[in-house]
């Protein structure tokens, strides 16, 4: 079936709109209301008005098109509603109400899917939070948005069977500022699942990588054949969930799906190449790097750092994670040494030292950069020195854009360090809060470089 | 030596006090200012007054008593000065100033040292950050305050080798509300150092738990002896940097110090009963449970969560860290099943459903704190939902305050959960931002416990 329409629809319908506040059917035509630049259509027999725009009884009362339906109704109400939708000629259709097979009630799940397939009407959901699209503006995220920020345009996409870690992680991701194309919460899956939606984000403009939050699926051995051929365009990053015992059984009471052994899914992933995430924080790590950086040549690493322990420790997790803290090149050596004081010793880890300003950072970073031994580069960088300032934002994103070798920053600290954290992720330099995580970016690019070398002739895993 | 007075002093002189404000010698009189309540005796024969206070040409020409005297003059006039607090009586004393060993002038510090002992005089340094006692008002962090933030009283104390690593992990201390007793960053460690700090904190009665970042050490039997000890009484959390050769490297161009290698210290680790944590993210993990919760009786864990997704994942990292996802006792179930909704079915993890409000927590909360077979709790709280309010923090402190089993709490999202984690952190509910560090922080507990039962009979471990 084609999706285009539930992503990038020209008009939509809203069912189930309300002028209550508190109602989803409000917060949805909100939503659109804020996002949205095309047609919207407020569905109710109940209104004549809402928000200022005119109410239809039904969505065949409609007089132009409409692409896209979304519907927040009592689900004992949506057969006839997804009939009316099919007769219409809706293109696409995102069903937000629960009450079906989630709480046993698979008859009427059936019975609409019987309907939507009659009309080959693409359903997302039911029961679930549905899509945003920081693109088009689609936007069914139901939650307050006083408590529910909503991230930047970016290159990210991300699939969840769970609304609920959807939501978190989503609003996480706009605090961070962390880029994302797509969000789609797909809940039972009546005619649309994990297999359909890789198929779709495979041929999306807007999606440079995918990450998935996986409970269970129905189609094991397509998930894997789409995910290979899929993760040799786009990165896939996976989370797969219940992979314990206890942990499988809570899934079956939670998504009523069979989470399948850990070994299984294991050998599923090194197959298909996808990446495995043991968590959400590490699947945006993996995510965030692919989404903004290019693949490095090879594992060499470079390490630059104005406090020196950060730079011991980070030496100590790049080669637990299979990377080399490269040797520099001769002519690399000769111009630090030339640029830097005597006190600051040319090593890998580059310890530029506590004095250290923004331009001392534009040295050592163009140097690196020009160094073919250097595949990738991590740069730390501490804000709470005295010679530190807000400058060095300026310079790393200057260096990230003049060069098309990896760069990723990392830092910690409170108030001060993370604003311009959040500016250096905006800027387009992932940027992470701890040394792990930066590590583990650098070799999941590297990891995926490899694959992509050599698809088909080993099995691929990263450590940690 | 006697460490009291460098912590509790009832004065202090401060040595290079200066009145230009991007002196180190005027940040550190501006912050006794701040925060300490005992008498401030500038020194520098330049001046006759700082910030209105009479300023001294020597330590020696101050009439009261001097607890302590913090030095912040150039290397080669340290000498001196510490003959004249020798001279003086002086009971402790923080060499700030760079300039020693670390730069090949162990002469000097060879000197300073021979000075200090003959005086008996304990010095913390040189080439250092010295001390913050969130308890005395004693902070000698001179780091632009604006860039640095400091952490409220707490139970955690922070013995770290390296100063840069000291001000991030103070500077994010603050920010997360996490709550610290005392930060030592010792340098050059003149003649105190890692085990004599160990040491002192085994007695300090506001810290009930230690952290500790090493590079090396020179006295490896004495400390392992020390942590030993020192661990039957409170833990000890420890990261080791340079456990690779390249990292190792890395140490002797950073601290000079020998790292030693990787199996001589995990040995020592799982031998002394220290906790070791991978990074700082980890070992604040554990701390923050240490300190503000009881240990558990056993591995028996429960997880209660308004989002089924990570009910799940919290599952499967809880098993993965030796924890028993238990089952509930008979009178627990009933209880929940008479409160709760029918569509939330009554498990372990406890799924309360997205339209949980605060009292629904209560309810499970109290269930399973009087549940024999619940040793300890992890609450998952998110925030994004329209039913759960701000309420929620105040029934989980006040179930936190009422029962004597550990309890901790995790969340995800943007600035609404961000803020309303750190209202519960700052209650004394530690806060974890991810399910990892929340299966580990009780796995911590729950590891300590056994420790201390059986601390001789057999090898301890953290997986994952």
């Amino acid at each position: 079936m084609n999706l285009e329409k539930i992503f990038e629809p020209k008009s939509v319908a809203i069912i189930g709109a309300s002028e209550k506040s508190r109602k989803i059917g409000h917060v949805l035509v909100r939503n659109f209301f804020k996002s949205f630049e095309g047609d919207i259509y407020p569905v109710n027999p109940r209104y004549d008005k809402i928000l200022g725009m005119k109410c239809f009884d039904t969505v065949k009362d409609i007089s132009g098109d409409v692409d896209l339906a979304v519907i927040a109704i009592p689900a004992k109400a949506v057969p006839e509603v997804i009939e009316q939708c099919g007769e219409k000629g809706v293109k696409g259709s995102i069903i937000i109400s629960g009450g079906f097979a989630e709480v046993g009630n698979k008859e009427l799940q059936d019975e609409v899917k019987q309907i939507a397939d009659k009309h080959n009407l693409p359903v997302i959901g039911p029961n679930c939070l549905g899509v945003m699209d920081t693109y088009s503006g689609v936007d069914t995220l139901f939650n307050p948005r006083y408590k529910m920020d909503r991230p930047r345009q970016g290159g990210i996409s991300f699939v969840t069977q769970s609304g609920a870690v959807g939501a978190a992680v989503m609003d996480w991701a706009g605090y961070k500022g962390f880029g994302v194309s797509k969000f789609i919460s797909y809940g039972n899956a009546l005619n649309i699942d994990e297999v359909d939606l890789l198929d779709y984000l495979k041929e999306d403009e807007t999606t440079n990588v995918i990450c998935a939050y996986i409970e269970g699926t129905k189609r094991g051995k397509e998930l894997i054949d789409k995910a290979k051929d899929v993760s040799c365009d786009k990165p896939i990053i996976t989370i797969k969930a219940g992979t314990t015992e206890k942990g499988s059984r809570a899934v079956s009471s939670h998504t009523a799906s069979l989470a399948g052994s850990k070994k299984v899914w294991e050998a599923a992933i090194k197959q298909s190449g996808m990446i495995k995430a043991k968590g959400i924080d590490e699947m945006f790590d993996y995510a965030r790097a692919f989404a903004e950086q290019p693949l490095p040549e090879g594992n060499n690493v470079c390490i630059i750092t104005n406090g020196g322990g950060f730079g011991v420790l980070e030496t100590d997790y790049c080669i637990e994670h299979d990377l080399n803290v490269t040797e520099f090149e001769e002519k690399t050596k000769q111009q630090l040494r030339e640029n830097f004081p005597d006190y600051a010793a040319v090593n890998n880890p580059l310890d530029l030292v506590g004095d250290a300003n923004a331009e001392r950072y534009r040295v050592a970073l163009e140097a690196c950069m020009q160094d073919d031994k250097v595949d990738s580069l991590i740069s730390i960088i501490l804000f709470q020195t005295t010679d530190l300032g807000s400058e060095v934002v300026e310079v790393i994103s200057e260096i990230n854009d003049k060069y098309d070798k990896p760069l990723i920053a990392c830092s910690a600290g409170g108030e001060y360090s993370v604003l311009h954290m959040r500016l250096l992720e905006e800027a387009g330099v992932p940027t992470y809060n701890n040394l792990i995580s930066a590590a583990r970016s650098i070799a999941g690019l590297t990891y995926y470089e490899d694959f992509l070398n050599y698809p088909v002739s080993r099995p691929h895993e990263i450590r940690f």
